[in-house]
């Protein structure tokens, strides 16, 4: 298995930070086209701009008794068109030890290069995923979707909050391999200014681009490290759903681009 | 869709109490037997006294590409051979609003009564299955992993842990249709105790009886309610792993029916 920390690094290198989301929704796909075909298209249409791929596993699980055929068979093309970006299964994998070496098969057999992971049942049962060195693990920290404040506010004794005491723990404790990133919404960049000062240069996700009305201003602002790196910024329907008609490709490769070229454009000089 | 209470509770009227988990790991099936044929023998074998079945979805996952399809089969098998017992989907669903509504889509086809929600993203991202009236909600509260102080004992200005706060909260918000429940695990039995003070009779679903060394004495006088009800005692292991040769059917049932009585014994008298 190639590292994930690695492999990422190198994509910043090349200047890319735009993560493409895959959530193939059955009856959002255009013209009626087989989930597979539809997915390979969106992949070979943005591969160009991408540094990550997101298939999100439970889209793939909407789609029926073939969604894991599908998942794996659309990993295989993207190692065939982009075999130099990584992918990371968006499970929000937070069962317990021998529960999560069940779903390591499945990481394994996909070739997955990195994963999300749901902390609340903490780093000791999340430990088949942790102690896999190349393997990247994003944790949740503060989630993308409106009601999130409800555990990730609570206010602790030692004046933290929930979601900053995370990424403080993810920080000094979790990350004794290296290959821990957080996942922190981008509808929510005063936050992730905060996260990113905790973390300093450690990789955060940040979903809510575009249908979740996050902007990439102020994402990139909130969200890039000193070197201007440390993003994975991601867009899912945005891209995917770009157009209804028959040239759907053509415009999630615009679409990516004009995102790739936006985020490129407040980067601070390297 | 059945409402999932209703036959919760004609099962707890019947005086039964123990969830049977359904954890498939192809090393450990018995004279390597095909999953589903193996999965289809402990359901039959333990039908008789088991309240709930719940299936792991992630053990099913790590089964391949046919994962998906053997859960379905496996729950048309419980249907067939014990259609009153109800069937909980064990995936710790903690996605947000639009991607719960794909998962929805999975609990829909496989005609799931009941399901476990990871608590991170707040009532808001979990709604899609919250508002679902016939659908039974445990969420995860304490988990019965050994590390899960981690953020579960987190202590909160308040005075509360965090494992209390999802208590009360659960309890007085998230409940409005009547169909939430709580995990904690039996390997926590003071705690067990805590949560059944400030939860009354919601159900509480326990695992950790066991492989992971929960005891049933202990369980029973924590977790029953005033009525000597609102259990959801899980074994997984334990039953299905009972005995290594042909005879493991025959030693499954009798497993189930040792906790079953065991269980019983400790009740309150209704």
């Amino acid at each position: 298995m190639r590292d994930f920390m690695a492999t990422l690094s190198s994509q910043w290198d090349q200047g890319r930070f735009l993560c493409v989301g895959l959530d193939p929704v059955e009856e959002l796909i255009p013209m009626s086209e087989a989930p597979l075909a539809f997915l390979a298209k969106i992949v070979t249409a943005t591969a160009h701009v991408a540094s990550c791929f997101k298939p999100n596993l439970q889209f793939f699980l909407g789609l029926g008794r073939e969604g894991i055929l599908i998942l794996e068979h659309t990993i295989a093309h993207i190692r065939q068109v982009a075999p130099g970006v990584p992918v990371i299964l968006d499970g929000k994998f937070g069962d317990i030890g021998k529960t999560n070496d069940a779903t390591m098969k499945l990481v394994m057999s996909g070739k997955v290069d990195a994963v999300t992971l749901n902390p609340y049942v903490g780093p000791e049962g999340l430990d088949p995923f942790l102690r896999q060195k190349s393997l990247g693990c994003f944790v949740l920290c503060r989630t993308s979707n409106k009601g999130s404040d409800w555990m990730q506010k609570m206010k602790l004794q030692n004046g933290n909050c929930v979601y900053e005491q995370v990424a403080y723990d993810v920080m000094t404790g979790w990350n004794a391999n290296g290959n821990c990133g957080l996942v922190v919404g981008a509808t929510f960049p005063e936050e992730l200014a905060k996260v990113r000062h905790i973390v300093g240069d450690m990789p955060i996700l940040m979903p809510g681009i575009g249908t979740q009305g996050a902007e990439i201003e102020p994402t990139v602002n909130a969200g890039q490290d000193d070197r201007g790196r440390g993003m994975v910024i991601n867009a899912s329907s945005s891209i995917s759903y770009a157009s209804k008609e028959a040239d759907y490709p053509k415009a999630a490769g615009a679409e990516a681009v004009r995102l790739h070229e936006l985020i490129t454009s407040f980067r601070k000089a390297a």
